[in-house]
């Protein structure tokens, strides 16, 4: 009896599912909008799909289940993040879709992947789809703030993705942890599998390298014009470049075995740079500009795996992957940057170019220094919500209908799967 | 001198290779149509060689040979599909050769990889490149028949690629056992291998991702226009989602211990939504439809390895990879899906797409219900032609100049591959 | 205070990082040319960094080391290809760059790759940053004299990127096997990791895929006109296909045991067919050309491995990952090539573009003859730069400064790695 209620336990989702069919039936049509030609659609697959599940594998023992749930989580995901991204421009009730809103969804879904990071082995499966479902509605109002409220310029989403994601998880977590310590206590924590093993690193690093190469893809793949998506890609791809060199020195720098390298600082600062430079990669940053963000981004991922997170997770706040260092901090260092770019903007430097890239400077006649407060509004509101928003989704997690974890079961396939 | 006949076993392939270099150098010549952007190519290729390749390395200890009959079998299928499809359309007795023959000759390659999947780990090596051979001429035969005979739809090739590469591998797979269950009794079967390991379910998720990821570019690679190929790069990916919500579920549901998910549904299953959509993903069916379609598909694939696989196995057709759960029933239901839409399609819905979609409406002059009938019988046709072709090319498989496993030698790199 | 010392070995390279900042801020600027769609921008990433990186994984114990250095190595040099290679074609001191200046960066970041395989696990990381910083400003000022003074037809690289870095890396294989030879006597050599285990040939398995699958983009990607690119693409194809077919048949004849497949073959021979078909794939070599050369590559790939590899590391010349049989030989046989092509062409086979193709003959006014002594001018005076300059690297690549390891060091990642 007990296991057929827990055989049915995933079965909320199957009739979310069928609502999400019925709102698709009311509400979407094919657009005719076709002449658009779409960079970077499959390239931001690989990301979501391979790049995060894969990265997550890390764990000696939780690899099954960072892949499944990220592909669970993604595939549910993109359905809801869909409509609700459209709720606020539908023509007469009618939501148009193509290749580009797929693309939009599976970027918003990016939010929930790293949010599941913070919380990867402690979060039960009903938590992660309930907390993603949340975060996704609440991503699309914070997303429709940072562009139509604020009209902010965010081409990679690192504000309205990364940090949002991130600093949402940050929350999830300190909610979560705070149920844990308190309601687990004869339970042993299964502490020694939150950990690597060899060739869980190894399968760790196929995310790791398909997220770096397709990065590039992902910051541009929303760009308006040629000229814009070139210069997107070139930053992006320095900035990653001159991030990945930064981390090795750095990681070897704080090494304390004679200088040896350690592989969460490889798998994940080395794409801090592509976080960096999202939000700005569009810029008139320059070449030199971008290596130097990189190096800025590599050395704050780096210092915040070594020093920060340990001190998080003693005040409550765990991070299994570290998103705070690959996309929260990262995130922010970005936002800050719009601030600096959009002060210094003019129409001598941008061209026509301007009022594209800084959409507020053209819809709402505002000078280089409104822009550039609004992009500070937009960072803060962001991580405003994505804290908030975060910590009651978390609290809201932790009622039993969701199953949460004993901490003998956290960091364990066994939990969810039909092991070999 | 035993050892030196064994060297000498794969000669015959060499032999075939050098013949298909003096075909080619008979009668290939480039094409110079070269206007035509081809899409999907790349993406292609990574499905046919990293994600049959890794999906099938899920067994413990036969990922090599997994690997290596994938990569020998398609790079050699590939050089004769090609001919075999240009047979049909020669122009004065030359074949004209660009990137979408490689395309579709990749395409083609598909359904040898099906037919593997199907006798994994039982087939020998000679008697798989030996099916290979027969199955892709037979299959370009069929695929004639379908296209150019009955003027059928079927964009994805769920009917002429899915359906009869999973029923050949039935058809092959009967006639194999038949054989081995009487000749190889004193031999001691070697079940314990025919599993996975945790690293070998963790290899063949990439397989099974890069398919997913890339189903949409498989799907809509030769569609004819851009309002076609976007049409069916939305209803797969959608379809694809939705399949993967639904096999998680009803995996979690199926389970014998408490919900858990098996790796078997996560890794297959959630593909059958691609399958499924793919005759139909570039009609007006509507992305409720698509999505829709998906959750059939899921539904269908997990209650067939849950209850079919078992039975097939009992009465003599083994299936290692569930190939009928994957490629199978969901070619089969689409298929039935082509009846369905072509039966109710309009010009007035389609517009001037009708014609391109609906080759018979508008070559043959059929009505809406004589192409559903066409559909019908492409897809009679096309198992028959399967089933019995396959049946047919197993039994030859059968003579021992084609090696043929001992039952202790089954699911076992050792006999293949000189292992560290 | 030894471990102090220790953790700033990599420090160097930050500085070299900054030097490389400053050189950007001051000489790199944005191109303005951005209508020329860029074909195989990402796909050739994915063949640097999970390509290569992966190929390299094969050794049981060096799988970060091949993963991580593989990384840090591009990211770093591909920065500094792109000032190198720049350096001779800038206007009023200023370098444009845009996604065409990356890939070609990219391109030949190949060349310190395949010099890390020569020497995978017994050089240190220093010694692959010294030498990949050399090997690429030499590599830049070989690739201008193969292109501005030769005038010679190399669009796949295997001259210029291939045969260079091949007999790069057997010159600095040399210079520091001498060292060692001498050096480290007393210590015990691990020659027990020198080799893979079941998975590492597995993950492997990953990088020779994905090198496979694009490789046609590789040698493609630098055609200038759509037609010549679909026959670089297909002859790419076709060669890579008979080249894999070849490679298994002729690993089973050369076996030691009843036929049984090598994995280092399968791993690269199968490769060998795109190198051997760079140099020449836009040229009119016919489909039945490109696949006769893809079996010669198999050939001479599959014999090098068995015959000639352990006979080099004998004279003391080892090679880890037999790059001199997959990029070194294939890259002369191709070069060889493309002095046949070259003789044999004419104006009525090649129409208006074989100015384009046989840049010599456009610009120089060379005659078809001409033409082909330029091609082996450019290919001899490649291998003499490349094993000259590698010796010589090498030799400075002994200095205590860039940390060599002892014997008992090698092929190892506890040396550079926190491992788990």
């Amino acid at each position: 009896m007990v296991q057929k209620f827990s055989n049915l336990k995933y079965m909320p989702l199957m009739v979310f599912q069928v609502i999400l069919v019925v709102l698709y039936f009311i509400f979407v049509k094919y657009s005719d909008e076709t002449g658009y030609d779409v960079k970077g659609f499959e390239d931001t697959h690989v990301m979501i799909f391979v790049g995060f599940g894969f990265l997550m594998t890390f764990l000696k023992r939780y690899s099954y289940s960072a892949l499944g749930f990220n592909w669970f989580l993604a595939a549910l995901v993109v359905q809801w993040a869909l409509l609700c991204q459209s709720f606020f421009n539908m023509k007469d009730n009618i939501i148009y879709i193509n290749k580009i809103s797929i693309l939009e969804a599976d970027i918003m879904s990016a939010t929930v992947l790293i949010t599941f990071g913070a919380v990867l082995g402690v979060a039960s499966g009903l938590q992660l789809l309930f907390i993603g479902i949340v975060e996704t509605a609440v991503g699309c109002f914070n997303f429709w703030i940072v562009e139509h409220i604020f009209k902010a310029a965010d081409v990679g989403g690192s504000i309205a993705i990364h940090a949002y994601g991130a600093y949402f998880g940050l929350g999830v977590s300190w909610a979560l942890k705070r149920k844990k310590a308190t309601a687990n206590v004869p339970n042993v924590p299964s502490v020694d599998l939150n950990g690597p093993s060899y060739v869980s690193d190894v399968t760790a690093m196929i995310g790791s390298l398909f997220l770096w190469i397709y990065w590039p893809s992902f910051n541009s793949a929303l760009t308006s014009s040629n000229v814009e998506y070139q210069r997107a890609v070139v930053n992006t791809y320095l900035s990653l470049a001159s991030a990945t060199v930064t981390s090795f020195v750095l990681s070897s720098l704080l090494s304390h075995h004679e200088g040896k390298f350690d592989m969460v600082h490889i798998q994940n600062s080395t794409l801090a740079g592509g976080v960096a430079v999202g939000s700005v990669c569009n810029m008139h940053i320059t070449a030199g500009g971008a290596l130097t963000i990189g190096i800025g981004a590599g050395i704050i991922s780096v210092l915040g795996y070594h020093y920060l997170t340990p001190k998080l997770a003693k005040i409550g706040i765990p991070d299994t992957c570290g998103v705070h260092n690959l996309h929260g901090m990262p995130g922010v260092y970005s936002g800050l940057l719009t601030v600096l770019f959009a002060s210094m903007a003019t129409s001598k430097e941008y061209g026509s170019e301007l009022g594209h890239i800084f959409e507020g400077m053209h819809d709402e006649k505002l000078t280089a220094g409104g822009q550039a407060l609004n992009q500070f509004l937009a960072l803060i509101v962001t991580l405003g919500i994505g804290i908030v928003g975060g910590a009651i989704t978390g609290l809201l997690a932790r009622i039993p209908i969701f199953t949460p974890l004993k901490d003998s079961e956290t960091y364990d396939d066994e939990v969810n799967w039909e092991l070999p």
